[in-house]
């Protein structure tokens, strides 16, 4: 926890906060932070500063904040995820944010197990908790959009074009000669398959859809390894 | 497990090879493999081909094996990490093995606690493991050599500079102007510190022994993200 995220309701007065739970034991056990103490805090959604520890014990743990800068910049890009298995999915969400992904959209291929879309890792706080971990991690405020869409057909031919609009579309496909192109920087929509790759079918709609299938290379890479190198050369 | 990685002891002819436990049980519930099916399988340090399965069932897992094929390159750098916690350490060797990282430097730093040196993940299998599960993930064959260097001081005085001898020599440290640089291919050496960063004695230390500090940004990234992501821009 590099930055301690704050949510309106953790505010007691507007430059105060009064936190519990995981936040508390974090700070009581790996910080093990003192009264006088400034650690790093941000507004969600908005700024970064300091809160300058006023009580710290069991019950509770008292900031005196300030902010002053903004979060880091975003990347420009939505990733489209074909859903993996929830511990999988928790480290990418994670590991994206912490990235500076702002736009997560989470989508069926005829490779994702159909139990997964029934996981409570995509519901409520299940979903948000890595997302403030990312959070956390990489010292930003600014929560992922995240978009559940467990119909192919209909997403990739109805919605993706107008969500994508705009921008390069790239589909990350292991059986492509093109290489991911490097340093990018305007905006991309970057869809990445199950391990086994899309389908040829799913492939052929993506392209459809305007997507470009370019790949990393022979070597099969995990998920959460993928995503990252493909963001680390795009922007 | 897309190759599975095949050592002397496995083979009962030249041809032939008997497995039985983990890999034996992961073809038998993941890949779920009948006989007469091919299996991706490579000779530990050497050529990929195929498996034809030829008898499967609790007991055993015969293959009739060729070979045909190199291994993918590999990546000319030395990854030198100080020693993370134990769980941390398993997943960053099996991305960068899963990379192509052919020698990694376990060293120390103010910052590394002395009891993960003590860690069953850096003696025998328990070091193992993740290397070959790297290998099996991105279809390889030929396992890192992973170098053990706990004392920091005579590591980056005596032994340092002829290590990384002929190599662009980096230092990930996240505060510096410096950007990583992008598609170097020459061979590098790459240190990457904990997560709070290397201490400014020990950043002293390595310029002294000719390694540019060099960041990724603003973000704090966990280890293994900054490992694939420094990875992903370099190469």
């Amino acid at each position: 926890m590099n930055l301690i995220l704050l949510f309106p309701e953790d505010f007691v007065a507007t430059d105060r906060v009064l936190l519990s739970g995981r936040r508390l034991r974090h700070v009581l056990e790996v910080h093990r932070a003192a009264v006088g103490q400034c650690l790093c805090v941000g507004e969600a959604g908005g700024r970064i500063g300091r809160g300058e520890v006023l009580r710290l014990d069991d019950d509770g743990l008292e900031l005196a904040v300030t902010f002053e800068r903004e979060p880091p910049p975003p990347l420009p890009v939505t990733l489209l995820l074909t859903l993996p298995r929830p511990k999988v999915l928790k480290r990418v969400l994670l590991a994206a944010t912490s990235l500076g992904v702002k736009r997560i959209v989470l989508m069926n291929s005829f490779r994702v197990e159909k139990s997964f879309w029934k996981s409570p890792a995509l519901v409520g706080e299940g979903l948000r908790e890595p997302l403030i971990l990312g959070l956390e991690q990489a010292r930003d405020t600014v929560l992922p959009e995240v978009l559940l869409k467990p119909l192919f057909k209909p997403f990739v031919e109805d919605e993706l074009p107008a969500l994508s609009v705009g921008s390069t579309r790239l589909v990350a496909h292991p059986l492509t000669e093109r290489a991911c192109p490097r340093e990018v920087f305007s905006p991309v929509t970057l869809a990445v398959g199950p391990e086994g790759g899309f389908i040829p079918y799913e492939i052929e709609k993506l392209q459809e859809a305007g997507f470009l299938p370019c790949a990393l290379g022979e070597r099969i890479l995990r998920v959460e390894t993928a995503v990252t190198t493909l963001l680390a050369r795009l922007f």
